[in-house]
């Protein structure tokens, strides 16, 4: 069967261990966690996890059901199909030369990604977007010579409200920039 | 002792169960995890855990030593003390009236935050920055009631590079704006 990468969405209780069993269920049904990504939730003391695995739907949905019985969580839910905005953020150090670092600033510019840091011989490039754009970006960059590559993985969020009728109500805001 | 948050960077082989291994190591000693963030290194293959921990400095140094000691682990640098750019994303999901809805552009626009979904009753918010800028962003929100929230934790990398004098060179860009 087919395996395609599945991102799912879990809140837990912010309690030391529950990483920790979360990354031993998956590890002990063998899936290598593509990226998992721990941070506080709307709800006090429960934790967002996202975590993107890659395994066939009814491979996941087991892990997922698995993963909905353990005390500490409150809910899991796979949001590969809805209508989802996917993120991530990643700094990037990138060896600059006077000569060439006007040429850095101009491929920082059109991805969008900000220069938070300058040193005589180096640009730290900030960029948020989905995972081909920050590829890109660190692709075009290589050239100039990457140091240091820091990433934090997907998060992601279902779009709008679901309206009675069960159709989507949401539309992407233009002032997103999907490449 | 007085316990401070600390900042590690892990680079490890990105293989399945690491992720297990480390959240195990820190479970065992006591520790809780602030946050835990893993994404693509520069090398391939290798990935790049960004840990917070609050410990004192002695129990902090005694897991990073076992950190380094697994055979997964390339390196790990307790990076707190460094002149670093900690930056971290997050999605706000905020409830929204046609009455209140440019009030929260408002204060998006301050934050230098996007909005990348609207639908007839919420906005998504996408901000970075450091956690605090992300904490008063999500304060400020919450009195129009926020319904979901999603944070990657921290990521952080040290400032330019340092001159064989031991002196760092670097300084931060006027662009970067850390509130």
């Amino acid at each position: 069967m087919a395996t395609t990468k599945h991102t799912l969405v879990a809140l837990v209780d912010d309690k030391p261990g529950v990483l920790n069993r979360v990354a031993s269920l998956f590890r002990r049904r063998g899936f290598n966690i593509d990226s998992i990504t721990v941070g506080q939730s709307e709800t006090p003391n429960i934790s967002r996890m996202t975590i993107v695995v890659d395994g066939t739907n009814t491979s996941v949905e087991q892990v997922r059901k698995q993963l909905d019985k353990l005390i500490e969580t409150v809910k899991v839910t796979d949001i590969t199909g809805d209508n989802i905005v996917v993120r991530e953020l990643a700094l990037f150090k990138v060896k600059t030369t006077s000569a060439n670092r006007s040429e850095v600033i101009q491929i920082v510019d059109i991805f969008r990604a900000n220069i938070v840091d300058v040193s005589s011989d180096s640009l730290m490039v900030e960029v948020t977007g989905d995972e081909d754009k920050l590829s890109s970006l660190l692709k075009l960059l290589s050239g100039f010579g990457v140091k240091e590559v820091c990433r934090t993985g997907r998060i992601a969020m279902t779009r709008g409200t679901i309206a009675e009728s069960g159709r989507r109500t949401s539309r992407q805001a233009e002032s997103s920039w999907d490449r």
